[in-house]
């Protein structure tokens, strides 16, 4: 299944066809046959987490990680008890912190780091907002609904799964073996939408289904109806036809205030809050670019018929930056920082192409060959691969796709998304990077009249000469009465080559003018002159361009627990999921022998301790082993353990224990703790710890 | 203005008139007349933070506030270039960062600290959930619409505002001083909804004035209608008569999914999310109560007409808990650590005798003397106490208010709000906390057929011996043929001894049994048997009750900028917002001299351990003086400003400023690191940073 665009970029000179710019399902499912994750040695975060477990790792089992989310209540579909609703899903205890976890690794790396403005704006918004930014006209999907039951489809996805499941069923026919599936661990072969049939084609008809599919995203609303018609496409679970398609829009409609006359809309992006207070912000940067705004908030889509999990939802949260810079100088002063990054691209030449080969590239080697359009696009390009590999995705499942120039609007000068591998949407854009240029702050501007422009004194004042209109204001009135207006503007509408030669002509007599609806007037010598005066700027204005990078934060978790999940060789019941200690719901577990009143103390300061050194902890006492209560514990990616035993009241010791190897280590309580603080704030890893606490091989006691 | 209800309670036996749960308008107005914050010597958060500033600050001026609110982007009307739209702001960074603080707060204080589970459930809900709470039917205030222009007010605000002008007017003519205002620092004298002029009434009249207002909650909208035509109330603003009052449900209506079939609301609050995951959360909890769900999230009420600034919005951040705790055993361990604390509290008694007099009482006792209904529900107050203390509210100007009788839903037990003092809402119910009983659970049980109970194993299992009914099926079928079922059922619902008496009529021949639509059926004692039998029961079921803290952020945040605003006798012109560094949007400031080349480093080196210390700095500089600098940032609440001038190139020296006192400390660059991040973490005070840095007595530098 295939994603939309996170960014909504209003496409003022595309095709009807490509009114919401997605990425085309067909080229993307191409995409996932025949790409295959590149052979990085690279050693990432998440390769070096994972090294030590995977040679005893299953293999990838999505039914397995499914049953384990839902059982330990990561999320679960909303409203379950009523029946649920497609599309909405609540976290629970461990996908909340996971979540909260993301986002405040988030705010590090990018607000407090870059020292960006933090924004919380509302979700309700007035329609006029989204008129301006081209919403209410054109975020849409094209719908049908069958004719019978009433049930309602995304037409792309119809036409789609119905060509594919014919083609496959003419495979069949034919004898020809399945196409092979992407390799790659996240790989799993996917549920078939539409269940196909061993029915031969004619051979021109199969070409002709390909052609279709190849080009889904160039076909239009009617023209899907038609493609319907002539391909005797049904709605697939009921046999039924189907109606001509509709335009959905996907914001969620509301009313603001009692009266019912304030239409309002539920914001599918949190980026026109940005906007809309743009002056604001520049006064608070005391007027000077670049600087970027930054918002974490709900946003909401009115899917169709959404079914992928987390990677399609009707609500969910996003992050978002709004970097705003000089149109003239999209340079940035860390760049040398990020220079030497390397990353996977696949640039939209070789796209164009029909190829999908991706290429290894520094980000200064891809801004100097232009494959990067500038600086600052590069360097949150390189920005968000490092988040991402911080917070655990796997690099060798992560590339950046830029946006082919049909998927962009014309204003946008370059566009590239993060997609991440995962066994539901394939390669799957979870963060978006777009230069968006002047357009949004232009048209609320137009909108509303205020003025959203930078102001800059400059350091040498322009001078320039140009030809203007002067008027005898008391003879052009004599002369053209009402008319005046309309004389004085198509004059002064004439740029400076027009001037100069209606200065000319006038120099020879009456002469005569055009107005923009035709109308011709005869201008004497005596009602205008024109001259060349010169003219001093000391103050430059211009509408900042915006780069922005829009997080998906649902589809960045759910890929992360996909690239997390394994299970052990010894035990393919329950799971473990290797979060980095960064992003892990809890860090340390702590584990007394048993619930009986003698650990109680020792608990308690081991709790204590680690709260107030900032660390994330919680007991398990329940009456289970400490084998079992780990292994529990595995599922929720706790990092650490920590056992408390008979030896521990004794002497004062502890055992740790990492989730990963099960490697188990001993020590005093105080050197335990301080180990376990540096681990998880990131000081030292399991390597400097095991050379700080001797390995604890006594018998794992029992209670 | 008053503000209303956090928690909406279904007010199943309240009367029409209070449909809603809102305190009295006229109760707290009367309230705000006449009483004066407690003289409390005792040392708070906030009294420690003032008692150094106050005796040379101005008196609070809610003008200035308001503009240093908007002027440095706290906070601003939401779709400002597009007009604005009532009841919804937006957050810029300075009021952003203090929301995210205090929630970061909120989440150590509670969630953490408590071990509670937190949550992040959907905003969009459909239908049947808010059927089943109730809100369908009865989340609404009642609007009249004036029959000329339309324009819509709420029928209770207009017929308070109408009479209490007229009052107004009528001590006027009657020459009588207006009413004194509450003194208090946060009281100002409010604005007029209405404007009075000087007309006497007769006396009868103004008294029923009175009687009326005195009783303003208990008319129901048709008795507002009839109130409205007896007294000729019309739009004060048009002069024109309104209609009649009709309900208007405070939720926004949406539709989910394509069909239109779906309609949804936006949540008017979060617990419903919490009470839907009951059975996930209970399982999470290893089956055993009590533990606590905690949320943070938006929530919405598309209220009729608000004007109180971040005191009644449209759209808004809650942060609610729900404890589900045993009905049998409403005790708290942690009790003891929180009875000593002392409150200042509002009883039911003393406000239904008509009194505002609060006194200080300890939890300990409140809960012993039955103030306080029960340990946890003393232990929520005391906690919420402790994190508004914490947080920098006054607790001069925060006290304890219980709901009187008619203000809560029958099977509540109890439920005390913070009210906060401040010169908008007087005060104002920032934290609601009740007791809900087993309410929530039961409706959506009962409304879905899931069981959301707790299953208890009894250490004892318990052996009762009660009354049976054992039918002899074929005669039963025979005899009765269709009714069988009628006539078992009959049976079955009589009680122990209802069974024993029909036992007894059997043993001497035919019974008659009366089903309950009316019908006769005579019994054969061959038909049944009656005996009493013994039963064991080994498991506890039992639907848990739910204690439930729940916090208006926005509430809180208005309040806590009102008490922590002031101005410096030397410039009036410019605020002070004395924030506790927790809270401080930014801690510590840097100011480098000017921005010239040769600070840069020390500039880079002193953000990037402040940083790397976890404490949030940024830079100021811009080309003015430093004593700008420092006032500017003075308005934003920075706790602390570090200088770098020339000595700290040559010598590694910075000085330390604190904002309140504005005195200032000297030291090497590595101690001034440490002392501020030890402030700002909360190690140390003021105090002890001065003991470390002996005073900077040199003169500003000045560039």
């Amino acid at each position: 299944m295939v994603v939309g665009s996170l960014a909504f970029v209003p496409p003022l000179r595309l095709q009807a066809a490509n009114l919401l710019a997605r990425a085309s399902p067909r080229v993307l499912a191409r995409r996932n046959l025949t790409s295959k994750p590149l052979d990085n040695s690279e050693s990432t975060t998440w390769t070096a987490r994972m090294s030590a477990v995977n040679k005893t790792a299953h293999a990838f089992d999505k039914t397995r990680l499914d049953a384990l989310l839902n059982r330990r209540f990561f999320y679960a579909p909303a409203f379950e008890i009523y029946g649920g609703v497609a599309g909405l899903y609540d976290y629970g205890p461990p996908g909340s912190s996971l979540q909260a976890n993301i986002l405040a690794e988030w705010r590090r790396h990018f607000i407090v780091e870059e020292s960006m403005l933090e924004l919380d704006t509302t979700i309700m918004t007035p329609s006029p907002v989204f008129e301006a930014s081209g919403h209410v006209a054109r975020f849409a999907d094209w719908m049908v609904k069958d004719t019978s039951n009433g049930e309602v489809l995304r037409a792309d996805h119809l036409v789609k799964n119905v060509l594919e499941a014919r083609l496959e069923g003419d495979r069949e026919a034919r004898g020809v073996a399945a196409q092979p599936v992407a390799p790659g661990p996240a790989d799993k072969k996917k549920k078939k939408q539409v269940k196909s049939t061993a029915v031969k084609l004619e051979d021109t008809v199969a070409a002709e289904y390909e052609s279709i599919l190849a080009q889904l995203d160039n076909y239009s609303g009617p023209e899907l109806g038609g493609l319907m018609r002539t391909h005797k496409i049904t709605n697939p679970g009921s046999g039924e036809p189907v109606g001509e398609p509709q335009q959905f829009n996907l914001m969620f409609a509301s009313s603001i205030g009692p009266t019912g006359q304030h239409p309002g809309f539920l914001r599918p992006e949190t980026a026109q809050g940005h906007f809309l207070n743009f002056s604001r912000l520049l006064e608070f940067n005391n007027g000077r670019v670049p600087f970027a705004s930054a918002q974490i908030g709900r946003t909401f889509r009115n899917e169709i018929s959404p079914r992928a999990g987390l990677l399609r939802v009707r609500e969910f949260t996003m992050a978002e930056i709004e970097h705003f810079v000089d149109p003239l100088d999209k340079t940035h002063p860390r760049f040398s920082e990020v220079a030497d990054v390397e990353l996977v691209l696949l640039d939209k030449y070789v796209q164009a192409a029909g190829q999908t080969t991706t290429r290894r590239m520094t980000v200064g080697a891809a801004v100097k060959e232009g494959v990067i359009a500038n600086e600052t696009l590069g360097y949150f390009v390189a920005r968000i691969y490092a988040f991402l590999l911080r917070i655990g995705i796997d690099g060798k499942r992560l590339r950046f796709r830029q946006h082919m120039a049909n998927e962009m609007a014309h204003y946008a000068t370059d566009c590239w998304d993060a997609e991440i591998q995962n066994s539901v949407g394939g390669w799957t854009e979870c963060v978006g990077c777009a230069d968006r240029a002047a357009y949004d702050l232009t048209v609320h501007a137009a909108k509303t009249g205020h003025a959203l422009i930078v102001r800059q004194a400059l350091k040498e004042p322009v001078v320039e000469e140009r030809a203007v209109a002067e008027w005898d204001k008391k003879a052009l009135g004599k002369t053209f009465k009402a008319d005046a207006g309309a004389v004085t503007s198509t004059v002064e509408a004439l740029d400076e080559a027009g001037l100069m030669r209606l200065k000319g002509e006038l120099a020879q007599g009456p002469a005569i003018i055009k107005s923009p609806d035709g109308k011709e007037f005869t201008l004497q010598p005596e009602v205008v002159t024109i001259e060349r005066k010169t003219f001093k700027t000391s103050v430059r204005e211009f509408t900042p361009n915006v780069i922005e990078p829009s997080f998906g934060v649902g589809r960045i978790l759910y890929c992360l627990l996909e690239h997390s999940f394994w299970s052990r060789e010894q035990d393919v019941e329950r799971g473990v999921l290797s979060l980095p200690a960064v992003v892990a719901p809890t860090k340390v577990l702590i584990v007394p022998l048993s619930a009986r009143a003698e650990f109680d103390p020792l608990v308690k300061e081991v709790s204590l301790r680690l709260r107030k050194a900032g660390v994330h902890a919680r007991v398990d006492d329940s009456n289970t082993s400490i084998g079992k209560r780990y292994a529990r514990n595995d599922e929720l990616g706790t990092p650490f353990g920590v056992t408390l035993d008979f030896a521990s009241v004794q002497n004062r010791t502890m055992t740790l224990r990492e989730r990963d190897t099960m490697d188990q280590r001993i020590g005093s309580i105080d050197d335990v703790i301080a180990t376990v603080t540096e681990l998880v704030l990131g000081g030292i890893d399991w390597a400097e710890a095991c050379q700080r606490l001797p390995a604890y091989d006594g018998v794992q006691a029992v209670d």
